[in-house]
């Protein structure tokens, strides 16, 4: 059974091997997968924009475990959260709710409570371990979600910034800067009219090619990527060193 | 059959990606967990730290390598340890003693020596590879450590450093510093007195809370982490950026 | 199956999440084992050294998917390898040319045109999804390379920078620098006469040992590494600092 961990542990951390180890001490047969360790600490928008890109990949059944968790140890409950035939366990602070989409089938969300399948002493810092872990491990073999706690209706909700109309334009924002230096927006396809220019900031407009190749090494361009929304690209270089941009900067398509 | 890696290699390095291949090569069932690959270059204490903390987490029968080697292609031996029903494979340089706590059960070790098991052509500078790779393939495929050689009754120790009792006063030191910049001391819990002042070098006493969300975000805490021992830390913030201290400061914890 | 990746992508990339997620959704028994993300962006040379350093130890069977992809949406062909009993997969770029050695095996080489095996909605920027990670799992559910597209008999090749004598010196270059800052260079064992001089750009003369710890921490030290080929290294130290050196310095190796 698959299993696969999101959190802000950093890579190589002792808190993630700790986590892979009280895992397989439950199920040694489980079938871990790192997806991220480098969440920023405690930045629920940025796991939630890395949740929606990545988990709907992942096949039918798959268990994510997702630890970016700074209410750990208050009264904060824990989520068992049933979503497109997988799972998600994850501390209810709502970076999981941007990866619900229309079309989606009904989710069923559950709160952590029988601690039978909990560590026994359970830490005030590292509920990632003492409870996430074995409740994956004891999903993994086959447990059943309704083992766990009953079923909630109230959760905390992330809202990601949305891009709005502002007049002709649209207006939204930078929201991942990749490995590359990509800038990532939360324009999708469907809102940019062909003949839309392209500003991040107040940068001159951008030329829209369809991919990277499309135009030489060392151009700034605009186009649809891998995600379905607007990204900006230096092709074969990095547009948020060349552009001085991050997260959080504006993003216009105007009408041309 | 678990294998878990613990180096200093870095992470992608192609050593690394060797000795994935080179167990492989050996058992392709073999399961390999990777814990962390950013042990400090030839950091011996950061090691036994970071196996003191992770190890013990994994199910019996797992096997551990461990390669931080600062003394490869030397005469120093190579070792297999048989620990709480998992084995060890490591170098004879003592990062690996800091796991036995009292209680564990007893321990046997073995210096590798028949060469049966090894890659045929052993380099000078690459025994991670060469030779504990392929010794731990033949483990996982249910070989017995009884084959690699024979038991020895010397090894060499480290010594992490302990707190000490000087007057009234704890003293002890921070040992690691994790991704989150919170400051990781040697002081078990059974050390500090209820209404011990803690002070990390000439700060101010520092306030005590049982977890993070206790105190507001930007505080500097000091609390019980989920090692046991204790921890100061800035609540959602960076304890080793605001007090600007790392590893070997003085933590000091004095009757209130 | 064991399905190992090499990409530009970065650690905790959203986009290898997202091609772990692919893959396993056609076969969700894969195994997965990362080799590196820390190639440099788009860099074909450094992905040859690695793939170089790193396949070859992978037992027959193993399929690598390679995504270092400059040419990604452009009219670039994608290429199944057959080498050595195992299968690469990767954008014709190049990168993998250097992996393949006298005394290789002949090896096959299908360009992919099925698009069966691909995901429906192929983008214009994400091939490594898109096309390499479902092709690779449908190889790893016993797929055979015939399924994919037809051989062929051109693709790209990648010249990686080689030794050449000058009067009696072997002059070549450093060509990776590892974690421990290493200087690994194009050099091979058998062209080093055993008296040469080693000079790093124009450094005195390097002392030549036959592993670390035959000289003292701190001391600059010439070596065979275990490619078997010239490395430059500080005991205990990094060579890339000490001497201010990186890919592309030149090395020389000269008649004592």
């Amino acid at each position: 059974m698959l299993v696969t961990l999101t959190t802000d542990f950093g890579d190589g951390s002792s808190y993630v091997a700790a986590m892979k180890g009280a895992l397989l001490s439950v199920n040694p047969e489980a079938r871990i997968v790192d997806l991220t360790h480098r969440i920023p600490p405690q930045d629920l928008a940025a796991a939630g924009w890395f949740l929606s890109e990545t988990l709907r990949w992942f096949p039918a059944g798959t268990i994510h475990v997702v630890v970016i968790d700074p209410g750990v140890g208050s009264d904060r409950s824990m989520l068992c959260i049933e979503w497109n035939r997988s799972i998600i366990l994850v501390p209810d602070n709502g970076c999981w709710t941007p990866i619900v989409q229309p079309g989606d089938g009904p989710i069923r969300v559950r709160k952590l409570e029988d601690r039978k399948y909990w560590r026994q002493d359970v830490t005030a810092t590292f509920h990632g371990r003492d409870i996430l872990a074995p409740v994956a491990g004891h999903l993994s073999l086959g447990g059943s979600p309704a083992d766990l706690g009953p079923t909630v209706n109230q959760w905390i909700s992330l809202a990601l910034p949305q891009p709005e109309m502002l007049g002709d334009s649209v207006v939204g924002q930078i929201v991942l800067v990749d490995h590359f230096g990509n800038l990532l927006t939360n324009i999708p396809a469907s809102a940019i009219p062909c003949d839309g220019l392209v500003q991040v900031g107040d940068s001159p407009a951008i030329c829209r090619v369809r991919t990277y190749s499309d135009s030489e090494p060392g151009n700034v361009v605009a186009l649809i990527g891998s995600s379905g929304r607007l990204e900006i690209a230096v092709v074969n270089g990095s547009a948020a060193r060349r552009l001085g941009q991050g997260v959080g900067a504006i993003v216009r398509v105007s009408r041309g």
